[in-house]
C-alpha cells in the first residue's frame, strides 16, 4: 500500500541553493579587503555549523551568520556600512521571486489527483509560507509541515498526521540527508532528485541497495515510478 | 460544548518580555553614544515594524532588527564590536533557561486531565520547540502549533485540526491581538491573562462586553472558568 507523496520545497520544487550562492558571492566581494574567498567561504560555514543548533535553517540565521563572519575574518574591522550591505542582501533572498523547477507543477499535479500529497520543508516559518504561495502550488497539497529539522521521527510524525503512516509513504527531495535517509529509517520509500547545487552541510552518501531507495535525473519520471512502487509485485 | 483549550506560551507560560526587555537595555547602552534610549527605542521599534513581513516573529528577527537600528542611528559609524556584542546578545536569548509563569504547571495538568490542550505560539520554530522541551510541559499537550502568525483563520485551522473546530475551543494567552481577538473572530472564547509586560506591536483593545471574552489575572482560576463555560447554562 502506498497512500502519501512528501516532497521537500528548496531545490526539489523550486530554486533556493542558487540564491544562496549569489548571495555568498556578494558577500565575498564585500569582504574582498579582509579576506580571500575560500577562506571566507570556510569560516561562514564553520558559523553556519556552529549556529545550526540556536539558529535553525533558512535566511535569518544565514543573514546572522554572514555577520559574525565578516566581524571575524575582518578582526573587527569591518565597516557598519558593510554590515548594512549583508543585512540588504538578506532581505532580497527574502522577497525573491520563486522560479520552479522542471515538472514540479505537472508532477505535483498528476500525483495529487491520485494520492496525499505533503509539503514537508525546513526553514523559516514566514518565508516558506510565502514561497509556497508565490509557488501558486500551494492547492495542490493535502497538507503542510514546516519542520526545524528532518529526522525519522518527524517523518513518522508527519505521514502519520497526513496520511497513513510512514511506511505506505514516499519522501521526494534533493537532499540525501534530510530527505531520503532518515525517510528510510522512518520505514518509508525515499527518492533522491539531486539538484546541481548541494549545501555542504546537506551531503551525505546514498545508502545503494536498499530497497526502498531510489534516484531520478529530474521530477518528469515520478508518477510512473510512484504507480510502479504502488503495485505490490513491483514494490 | 467546549473541548479543547489552547495556550500561547510566551508570557502566558513563561516569561519571554522580559527577556527583550533586558536585551534592550543592554542595546541602548552599547549604543549610548550614538543615541539617547527613547530614540534608539523609537527606531528599533520602527524597524521591526517595517520588517515584520520579512522576519516574521522572533529572536532572530529581533536582533537583525537591531543591527539595523545601530547602523542607522550611527550613521554608520557603530564599530563592528558593538555588531559582535548585539549577536552575542541576540545568541544569549536563545539560550535563557525557560521560567515558569505561576500556576502555569498545575493549570495545564488539571485542563490536560479533561479537555484537549493545544499549545499555539508565534516565533522561530528551534527557539519555540526548545523553550518547549525545557518547559517540562510539552508531555501534557495534545498539540503543538508553532505559527507564523495568529489570525482567525490560524485557530479555526489549529482547532479543528487538534480539537472539534473553533467554536468549542478556548484560547488562553496574554495578547489581546493575537491570543484573543482573533479567537473570538474565529467563533471561540478568548481569555486574557495579562502580563505585566506587554510589546507595543502586541497592544490592542479590550472587547469588552463580548460574550465570550473573559479576563483573569492569573492562570490559577482557569480550570473553574472552563467549567463553568461548559456547563451550557453558564456559557
Amino acid at each position: 500500500m502506498l497512500t502519501t507523496i512528501g516532497f521537500d520545497a528548496d531545490d526539489t520544487l523550486w530554486h533556493n541553493e542558487t540564491f544562496f550562492r549569489l548571495t555568498q558571492e556578494r558577500f565575498a566581494a564585500l569582504l574582498a579587503d579582509h579576506s580571500d574567498p575560500d577562506h571566507l567561504h570556510d569560516r561562514l560555514l564553520a558559523a553556519e555549523r556552529r549556529n545550526l543548533g540556536h539558529y535553525g535553517f533558512g535566511v535569518k540565521g544565514f543573514t546572522l551568520s554572514m555577520i559574525e563572519t565578516a566581524i571575524e575574518v575582518s578582526a573587527g574591522q569591518v565597516p557598519a556600512s558593510v554590515i548594512g550591505e549583508i543585512l540588504a542582501a538578506g532581505r532580497e533572498m527574502l522577497e525573491h521571486p520563486v522560479h520552479l523547477l522542471p515538472h514540479a507543477r505537472a508532477t505535483v499535479t498528476a500525483l495529487a489527483a491520485e494520492y496525499r500529497v505533503v509539503l514537508i520543508t525546513k526553514g523559516d516559518l514566514m518565508d516558506q509560507e510565502r514561497k509556497l504561495a508565490q509557488s501558486g502550488l500551494g492547492d495542490l497539497f493535502d497538507g503542510v509541515e514546516i519542520v526545524s529539522d528532518k529526522t525519522p521521527e518527524v517523518y513518522r510524525a508527519a505521514f502519520a498526521r497526513h496520511g497513513t503512516g510512514a511506511d505506505q509513504g514516499v519522501m521526494v527531495g534533493n537532499s540525501l540527508k534530510s530527505d531520503v535517509l532518515p525517510m528510510l529509517e522512518a520505514g518509508g520509500w525515499g527518492v533522491h532528485v539531486p539538484h546541481g547545487l548541494t549545501w555542504a552541510l546537506e551531503r551525505a552518501d546514498p545508502p545503494h541497495g536498499h530497497s526502498r531507495f531510489h534516484e531520478m535525473v529530474d521530477l518528469s519520471g515520478l508518477p510512473d515510478l510512484v504507480e510502479r512502487l504502488a503495485t505490490p509485485h513491483n514494490g
